[in-house]
């Protein structure tokens, strides 16, 4: 970046990932790569009929003006609704819309971190949280996880050392590796963000997305006044109309609302308009469960036939929702290297050290389940096994 | 705010004015206020038209799937093509798509300004751009301004005392003042942001409502290399959409796009698809001519009866395009209180203070002269003459 850039741009490149991944949006190429999910699955018709019935309806015009930064009426009482049926009760102006999930960690940030102050966050991360924290000048202390999530002793211990003011998490179906926080451990992380006065942001994008087992209870419902809770639209009805919301003490809300009218004045009215309109049909529940019986198959096909694709001595995870699985390859293989070779057979996956705070864990990669349709992931895997036998290490 | 937000959240309150406007939103009460477009002149059906082509059409799914940081490729196309008409050759490449051009504005600053960095403004400024500025920490200086926009000399006198990095300005039909910078100051300033290595941001949203005289060269088009040409769909086709676009050197346009990324991955795809659908049908020409035709009589209308409406001793500026005229009220009114008696007429607009870097100026306000219809506008006009009958200063 040029000498004359902001400070926080020092060190923000373009990565060698970034550039890798251009080479997998060859159409030959079937990816595991990108957090897409499944185009055929979107109920565009739904979709259709509901920005036709909003721009063609009595407020049409209403429907492409300005409208108010904490969001369209209409769509914050279709997304309080929505929150009863995760368990939580919220009134429609408890409830701020954003450009997308991601721009409600944007405004989290702004309103609570100053640079230098430490945000602890899991060991690995979701890339673009990782990439907010960076521009923003914060400092980010990672914690173990292990299959059921957060180790809360590991969390004690960093909250100890490192006095953070936020703890940053995806406690189901995490990304990148497809884990869910347990749910003592829910209660236990609850209880330190009350005793500690840490904030901690509950990013819930695939909680609706679970194919197998039963829904735990959200962080935000043990009661514990500094959880933000952040969820989008993106993963269960489309993410290309940018609807994501925040539930956070009014206070908080204010602060997150200045931000959001001094960084994009509002979200998308039509967007919002048409995002209420389709939830006011009632489409959405069965539109979810549309998309768990597609994705259901897809997540078990991919956790049979990875013992056989991967090299030995690798483990991953089980996930039992959301979008991907995580996969940590023998020490000695460089996921990279692995990369190369898949692109050359027709197969692209995201490798895992991007999604650490610190260098290392070049053996890991992340897999995503949802993207292909099931003859197509069939196909991928069978490409991925293949370059996987021609790694050199598979000879020693 | 609470003690435990970030330190730029402090001071950034709820406005009174921001309260008293609330009010203003009764239905009965004629606005003046707002900074929007005429909803009656909306090309509704044509947008409705361009989102069912766009959700029908063989690229559906696409449409509201995921997309890139930098913008949708059709989309940057036509705002190429439009770019044109406004005298400025680039490729599609150059165009970086953004959630409106508010967020064109934060991205900038993201990627130039450290904290405590200078930005100059003119006297007065947009005001969601003063209150990004806050925001970000950064140092605001205000610049002298005349009818012809903002003055060389005060321009070069402030460089040379301040040292900023950047001077935002709306050169042409300004937000408060509706005044435009003449031509050979456009040439000045160019020239002083090559000399001086100034960043400049030309914000341009209402650069093609002129309802009298020709149109003036942009800012960009002295080929001076740190301007940042910044505009908005919002103004002519409608701002619901939140449509904005960036064109600036390459560098700098990866670092906006890294941080947009950070920020929201990406604006609405169907947003941006439809858009480019009905910029492609060749629609916007005959709309913003079709504006233009409405805005100019309203303006005229306006600047005819505000000297029978204004306390003797009122100026106020002679806009030839844009949304607002401003006033300068007898130093010894407060518009605030003006705005007491307003609201209790029925009618609206906002105080001129917030539009300034620094405190006073409580004697000045802007008007709207887009929103209303004419016969509202005449009535609300009357109603503002009614309000100005009952300040105590007209007995004096």
């Amino acid at each position: 970046m040029a000498t004359d850039f902001a400070t926080r741009m020092l060190g923000v490149e373009s990565s060698s990932v970034r550039d890798l991944l251009k080479l997998t949006q060859r159409p030959e190429v079937l990816s595991l790569a990108g957090g897409l999910p499944a185009p055929e699955l979107f109920d565009v018709p739904g979709l259709a009929d509901a920005f036709d019935r909003v721009l063609r309806g009595p407020g049409g015009a209403e429907s492409v003006q300005y409208t108010v930064s904490e969001g369209d009426p209409e769509l914050r009482e279709r997304l309080a609704e929505l929150m009863l049926t995760r368990g939580i009760q919220v009134a429609s102006e408890d409830v701020l819309v954003t450009t997308g999930s991601q721009q409600a960690l944007d405004l989290v940030v702004t309103a609570l971190l100053d640079p230098g102050e430490t945000v602890l966050v899991e060991r690995p991360c979701y890339l673009a949280a990782l990439q907010l924290f960076a521009l923003s000048g914060v400092r980010v202390v990672s914690v173990s996880c292990d299959d059921d999530g957060l180790i809360p002793e590991a969390l004690a211990a960093a909250v100890r050392e490192h006095r953070p003011k936020l703890l940053y998490t995806v406690p189901t179906f995490q990304n990148p590796t497809g884990v869910t926080l347990s749910l003592d451990r829910r209660e236990q992380i609850a209880r330190l963000a009350d005793s500690e006065r840490l904030w901690v942001v509950e990013d819930d994008p695939y909680g609706e997305l679970r194919y197998h087992g039963e829904a735990l209870p959200l962080l935000t419902s043990f009661g514990a006044e500094r959880v933000v809770y952040v969820s989008t639209l993106s993963k269960i009805l489309a993410p290309g109309l940018r609807l994501g919301w925040v539930l956070c003490p009014p206070s908080l809300r204010e602060a997150l609302t200045v931000a959001k009218q001094a960084k994009d004045l509002h979200t998308s009215t039509v967007d919002q308009r048409a995002g209420a309109e389709y939830l006011a049909t009632g489409a959405l529940g069965p539109q979810v469960e549309r998309l768990r019986d597609a994705y259901r198959p897809r997540l078990d096909a991919m956790l049979e036939t990875l013992p056989e694709v991967l090299p030995e001595g690798s483990r991953f995870t089980r996930a039992t929702g959301g979008m991907f699985v995580w996969v940590e390859l023998p020490p000695e293989v460089d996921a990279l290297s692995l990369l190369s070779a898949a692109v050359e057979k027709g197969v692209a996956f995201v490798p895992g050290a991007p999604f650490f705070a610190e260098p290392g864990h070049r053996n890991s990669l992340r897999l995503s389940f949802v993207t292909l349709p099931p003859d197509q992931l069939h196909e991928a895997l069978q490409r991925l096994s293949a370059a996987v036998m021609q790694l050199p290490q598979r000879l020693g």
